[in-house]
């Protein structure tokens, strides 16, 4: 798969069909836009008439040309796109970009031509569209059609988004901050290279070392969650992903599936990933700059070096709202920045004030020397300094500094980099924005390519500078992050598959009942209040005697869901005579309510200890298919929505944080004199319950509800489990 | 008031005291800037020593002036600032800018010599500072000492910030962007003219339309709530506030203190007083732009006009994120552009993609046309629309339009906005941000400036627009925001305010026990189970009957505060066999459990129905003083913090909201077959206590808990009361 890929990016000879003479025609721009990007490879162009263009001959038909051909570029009417990609597959062209636009995305006869596409490509060639741009691709000589004068420079970025324009813009803007790119990818309609072939294939990629994208939804929901959660910590993922779209909650049969609605399925995604989730264009870049001055990520801890006190507030808000950390400053650290720094007009503490925005060159260094040596300190972040000779001059006038003092001034934080090690990082505005000020941008600039060269990333303000190095430093924190869970061993499938297709075979009814759910959850090791099924009061009594009372007593019938609502359920009964009435109660009280149901019998379970209650539940998301739900138990909750979500399989990790994400966790803990309960037991239960989602696909929807948890163990005292209506 | 501030931003005469012969005095340097700026009125130049500093005669005391003076400029020392300002007063000077450091921010010393000053103040001359830049006001002729090259145009913002550095920041950054200034005031430390000050005088000036602020605290909350309060819509008032501090929560001694912490009230702040609140420099200039071109504020409905598809979701994302909206097309303006545009290439709903970034004139002019001619639009934003010349070259070559053309189209946006009188607001990126592409920023700044003074605002990303327009709507939306509540007439302060003085002259306790808190509270008619306090059994026996049965008798006594945990606490008693039992079990249980505890009797009350339990509390604010919260009872609610906060006085729309911001709230409609409590009845009941607050200020804390809420009426069942310890 990767060899396929591979073609698209550095293809060694390329077919244009759609090349025709007139020079405005797309094929022909495409061929003009290679040549001007310095194509190494061999070129042919091809259209249904024509001679010539740009010095090539028009072959008729890709199976004209007498030499292989590695890519072909199709930018023919959305018509004639099968037969040329049908000629291509006889070709043996291995992969093939349909720039052509008309497809899925405009309509029931697109839909119906894309599939088309898909078919032919499925015995041999691979697409990279339609409605795309395609590649562009240094080292491989290949571009857009706009692109002619795209950085020739290869860089560690790679970029995909569906969109072509969004991806010129994304590279423009990236271009001028400094980044170049190894691979970029406007992928389009993706009706068969998708977000998950194109994530695999880049983690691969020994030249890409960052992976960015631009994402409205992903085709391959579930496999692309998997790559990704594989490799993070390995390489930066960042996705700036829009239209958080909600999993549907009208259509949900089941509790897990309405509290569903309203949650993003994108939220467990990135917190099972550790993937970068940037908000905007400028987040994404920022994230993109901070990676490639700082490849092994950062630490949380923050030392903030300010020529100027007002604005130090600032930078402590921007940082610790967004999870970072400025912790004072180590006594060793105050005493040296004391013996260095006058009393009055600085503060000695974190952050750092020091009292002038162009402070004394070896003033600066020392400052500096004293703070990155501490090992508080993971990061150095400078504001307030003026780089800049014109900022100097308007501020400082007469006292402003020469040339040569600025360029020593730049140099002292690259030195303390190299020195320490440590990432150093600067925060540069705009100062002013008018018409009249444009050379104060243009100097700005310079600084921060300056910078940039020496690995230094230079964000415009505080709220950017901080949120760039959190993103930053939640990637080399997820560095240890685990892919599958070490429990996964421990958890045997046992028969529970068996038991399920056993039932599909016989049932024509997708709810579950309570038996046949528990009987499921048993065989993956899940602790269940066992019922038994009685079809008369003496075998009802003998089913008691045999547990113990107290005891529980259901009705059993595929039509009776809401059993408790028309008198199918009786609790806490502690004798013999209770379990005669309750038998005879529960019938008479079905008969009554509802008269057509078939009555199987009544169920019989001990009755769980009071303990804290607690929902498990299942459902399924759209993109990334089965997702876990933890909640606690009770109205407040669910008016409260305090559940959390994960999609399955879950690792230890995940069973881990999910129980600790709910708000209501301290209650779990042992709130106000409660004990605490089996949080460990919990954690396993969650990955057992994974297990058995994860083996039996056909599970649509399920509840188990309550679980009651004890301070050691838990147990699960009702369940629910809705089946995909196409498999009954 | 209003006429002494008037004094520090257009004085007819000045004295700057500590002139010396150095032009690098900072008393010459602001003459100097003063002369610059193009002051109109007299200066004179006050010093110890010299004679004449750029052609001014240095008098050696502002006693010695032989004119009046109406503001004085201090920046002599600190420690001879106090005998300057006596000066001052001699002199009948009203008004003086004190811009020396080293006073209350820089330890004991200064904090002694600050209050000298103030005492000083408060005999007749009113003090900007100390530690402060002063006043920059374009009508006044008058600016800061680095001020002398700022703009003379006089514009309709105001601004207020301590920091000198950061008022000068913030002007530096707006005027590029278009802002002028009314009024600005560096008014450092505050001793005497604070934020509460300037924004009273700033709301009556009728030079300033927009009041925008810096803040890291506020010295005279409570005031400065009111003000802002009273002046909601009237005047947008936009607050950049940093450090949002949080009330301590160690310190509490009530549940309701506790629950305060880690909840900043500055967030009641801004519910209440509707004020902008900006979390960045960026957004309070995003803002001003806004307000400066929009001034009447703005509806929520957006339509989006894009010349191009992708990315429109990147506008729909960031509108409905911050809570604008973007509602379909109504058929009569889809069926328009149906016909205008093509079906291909183009989306028709909003938002709108119209397929080119270059539209013809006369298409995109009809587009506009459409969609403001609608009534489903409250606002028209325009996005990828190449404005710029340079843009288009690079994007389209050959076909980019002449200069003329480009013109053209700049002027559709402002023919429209004035034809259809609504807001149209243009998103205009740095497309491109390296080095080499300087011009391309040159241009987008004029024409962001074109449109500026077109009274059309531009933003440089979707996330700022939307900001930015959230912002201004909530202005509008402000404009009929009740400032007191119209039922507080309605409440009779009846002889609460008697018996607290009288329980607060008779006791050494700052708990008040549950008698005396609900006697107080009764007289604010607010309903509670009336407690009546029994000597024996007898007694108790009386009660009970003359109340009805059943009833709940508790322990009386200062030193039991935790009186349930000692079995001081009886419910459900249901006859006098009962009741007797009940008070020999509490007297006796009490005097095991706390044989030193003075017991002064058992109270009995009637037991409260069951219903839907509250709480309702207060507890003060260090700078905002007392705040009532509102939340329901029970162990989740405080784990979860599901409570809100606000600023007393309340008004009857703060009652209102503060019960739905509780995420509970469904809870109240009735939920699952529950009836609904009587939320009336409990908004009144809010407006009572915040009553209750405000005419007994020696209340430091309070917990009425529960209130227990009926379908009809509510009753407060145990309440709780912590005074002031310097009352008692």
């Amino acid at each position: 798969m990767t060899k396929e890929i591979e073609y698209f990016f550095k293809p060694k000879s390329m077919a244009i069909v759609g090349a025709s003479e007139s020079l405005k025609s797309y094929g022909a721009r495409y061929i003009q836009a290679q040549l001007d990007f310095g194509y190494k490879g061999r070129l042919y162009a091809v259209n249904h008439n024509g001679e010539e263009v740009l010095g090539f001959r028009i072959y008729r038909s890709v199976l004209d040309i007498p030499d292989d051909i590695e890519l072909a570029f199709i930018c023919v009417p959305a018509r004639f796109t099968p037969g040329i990609l049908r000629d291509c597959l006889n070709k043996n062209i291995k992969a093939a970009i349909v720039f052509t636009a008309g497809f899925s995305e405009a309509g029931e006869e697109g839909r119906n031509m894309e599939k088309e596409l898909l078919s032919i490509a499925e015995q041999g060639v691979r697409i990279m569209g339609p409605n795309c741009f395609g590649p562009y691709c240094p080292k491989g000589g290949i571009t857009f059609v706009s692109g002619g004068g795209f950085s020739k420079q290869s860089g560690e970025t790679a970029l995909i988004a569906q969109s072509g324009q969004l991806s010129e813009g994304i590279i423009g803007r990236s271009f001028g901050e400094g980044i170049r790119y190894s691979k970029v990818a406007s992928y389009g309609n993706a009706c068969n290279i998708n977000e998950a072939d194109l994530l695999e294939y880049l983690m691969q990629d020994e030249d890409t070392r960052v992976f960015t994208s631009y994402l409205e939804g992903v085709r391959d929901g579930r496999r692309f969650f998997e790559i990704a959660r594989k490799n993070a910590g390995k390489k930066p993922i960042i996705i700036w992903k829009v239209g958080m779209t909600r999993t549907g909650a009208a259509a949900a049969a089941s509790h897990t599936g309405s509290l569903a609605g309203g949650i993003s399925a994108w939220d467990a995604f990135f917190r099972q990933t550790h993937a970068v989730k940037a908000g905007s264009l400028e987040e994404m870049v920022d994230a993109n700059v901070g990676f490639a001055c700082l490849p092994g990520g950062c630490g949380r801890r923050v030392t903030l070096v300010s020529g100027g006190g007002a604005g130090g507030v600032i930078g402590a808000d921007a940082c610790e709202s967004v999870g970072m950390q400025m912790p004072p400053l180590s006594s060793e650290t105050e005493k040296q920045l004391r013996e260095l720094l006058p009393a009055t007009g600085t503060s000695i503490k974190n952050p750092i004030d020091i009292g002038n925005p162009h402070p004394p060159l070896k003033l600066f260094q020392s400052i500096l020397e004293a703070v990155a040596a501490s090992d508080q300190t993971d990061i150095i972040v400078i504001r307030r300094i003026f780089f800049s000779l014109k900022l100097s001059a308007i501020f400082s006038g007469t006292t402003a500094p020469s040339p040569e003092e600025q360029q020593a001034l730049l140099d002292i934080p690259v030195n303390i980099k190299n020195m320490f090690n440590k990432p150093v990082v600067i925060i540069l505005p705009e100062e002013f924005t008018g018409v009249e000020d444009i050379e104060l941008e243009a100097e700005r600039r310079k600084i921060r390519d300056f910078f940039f060269a020496n690995k230094i990333p230079v964000y415009p303000n505080e709220q950017r500078a901080f949120k760039a190095l959190f993103n930053i430093a939640e990637f080399r924190e997820a560095g240890g992050l685990e892919t599958v869970s070490d429990k996964d061993k421990d958890i045997e499938a046992g028969r529970g598959r068996a038991i399920l297709s056993e039932i599909i075979e016989t049932t024509s009814n997708p709810v579950l009942d309570e038996i046949q759910c528990k009987e499921i959850m048993k065989e993956y090791g899940i602790d269940v209040t066992e019922p038994v099924l009685a079809k008369s009061g003496k075998e009802a009594i003998k089913a008691a005697a045999s547990m113990g009372y107290p005891v529980v007593m259901k009705i059993v019938s595929p039509q009776v869901t809401h059993k408790s609502d028309i008198g199918g359920v009786k609790v806490g009964l502690k004798d013999k005579n209770n379990v005669t009435k309750a038998y005879k109660e529960i019938l008479d009280a079905v008969k009554e309510k509802a008269a057509d149901a078939i009555i199987e019998g009544v169920s019989i379970q001990r009755m769980a200890a009071p303990g804290l209650e607690l929902v498990i539940g299942m459902t399924k998301d759209p993109q990334f298919g089965p997702m876990l739900m933890f909640g606690l138990g009770g109205t407040m909750i669910e008016v409260l929505k305090d559940v959390a979500f994960r999609i399955v399989p879950l690792t230890t990790m995940d069973a881990r944080e999910m129980i600790r994400q709910v708000k209501a966790y301290p209650l779990l803990k042992g709130y106000r004199g409660q004990p605490q309960v089996d949080i460990e037991y919990l954690e396993d239960l969650l990955l057992k319950i994974s297990k058995m989602i994860e083996e039996n696909p056909e599970i649509k929807e399920m509840d188990i509800n309550p679980v009651i948890a004890y301070e050691k163990g838990a147990v699960a005292v009702d369940a629910r489990i809705i089946l995909e209506e196409d498999v009954i």
